[in-house]
């Protein structure tokens, strides 16, 4: 099978499966897309026309199936299955992000942190041990890794980045403020905090002068 | 002044701020547009016209001024002036926010963190006191509050926000993973890591299936 999704509907599917999972916890069974519209503010035929992209899923009449819909989305996702991933760097936000658990329900198994800070080694974050950076390349091998969340400072990010994509690593994860020069064939998602705050303050001085947002 | 800045080009001005950052700390004096484009992956033409809805900066054959490129587009952005913040959690993500030194130098001030176990209550984080909540309203009025980080549970979020926004912030960073209902004149930047990591997840899984992407 083979299809072009556009970018703006892989943005949205995991805001639906958020959406779904927060129905199925209030016990909502179903809902139309009507409904659904009014909640995420987004169109009823924005809703329809994404969900086709991958075959509809919906009723004439009935509307969705919550949990169906949820499971569903959650396959396109890939969520039923396992991934491993490490992250290197555990400092602050590495030690964040090992502490959601939220990440675990949804497959996304946190196999080790990696750091080259002596006094972290050996210590554990939620159970899951600190390690030397020396020890990844076998770590990756062997624990069938496919995603690196990388946290560590902006100098140490494109050196270590290209090495475990070079170990077998499938997809980066990105929070070092500065862009990754990877093959073609991997995938990167950035998350550039600094870029983040720094549009809140854009809009925040254009509306100061009178812009339009 | 009244015009309106395309969200594609409010994205990439922080992009090019950071590029340009960099070339400043390597002592380069001016760039032209085209090696720009082939250090930021964006065409030549994509940077001058986004530069142009600010009135250029270019002068035709000689390129940019680094220096002088980064200082515009910082008062663009609105990094000249001091934003004052509120970091309202300080979980992990509050306190990895809190230890950025970054942010300070582009202006954004955090001024206390806000949480609600009082065995938090009165350490610091990087020299920053953490108050309990109930003081947040005098707070945010008497430090002149512009900017509030929220990096509480999402059954928490909605309500402090649209308690900070009735005290007087302006702008709310949201790490929590919901979508806040406030006012229409109140700026929202959302952080959803949860969502990021899906979509890095549904890019894996589709390549797997064999999908375009």
């Amino acid at each position: 099978m083979e299809k072009q999704i556009s970018n703006a509907v892989i943005k949205r599917l995991p805001r639906y499966y958020r959406y779904l999972g927060d129905l199925l916890e209030n016990d909502v069974v179903r809902i139309s897309s009507g409904e659904l519209s009014s909640k995420m503010n987004v169109t009823a035929s924005q809703i329809r026309q994404d969900l086709n992209n991958f075959g509809g899923f919906g009723q004439q009449g009935y509307g969705y199936n919550v949990e169906y819909l949820y499971e569903e989305i959650g396959k396109i996702l890939g969520l039923e299955k396992k991934n491993n991933m490490v992250i290197i760097g555990a400092g602050n936000i590495g030690q964040a992000l090992t502490n959601y658990t939220d990440f675990e329900r949804r497959g996304f198994i946190i196999k080790g942190l990696f750091d080259n800070d002596v006094s972290k080694i050996g210590k554990r974050v939620r159970g899951i041990e600190i390690y030397k950076v020396d020890l990844l390349e076998e770590f990756i091998k062997k624990e069938d890794i496919s995603i690196a969340a990388i946290t560590v400072p902006k100098e140490y990010a494109p050196k270590i980045a290209s090495d475990v994509v070079k170990w077998g690593v499938k997809a980066v994860w990105n929070f070092a403020p500065t862009d990754l020069l990877l093959p073609d064939d991997v995938l990167v998602e950035n998350v550039h905090l600094a870029e983040s705050l720094m549009r809140l303050s854009y809009r925040l001085n254009a509306k100061q002068r009178g812009d339009l947002l």
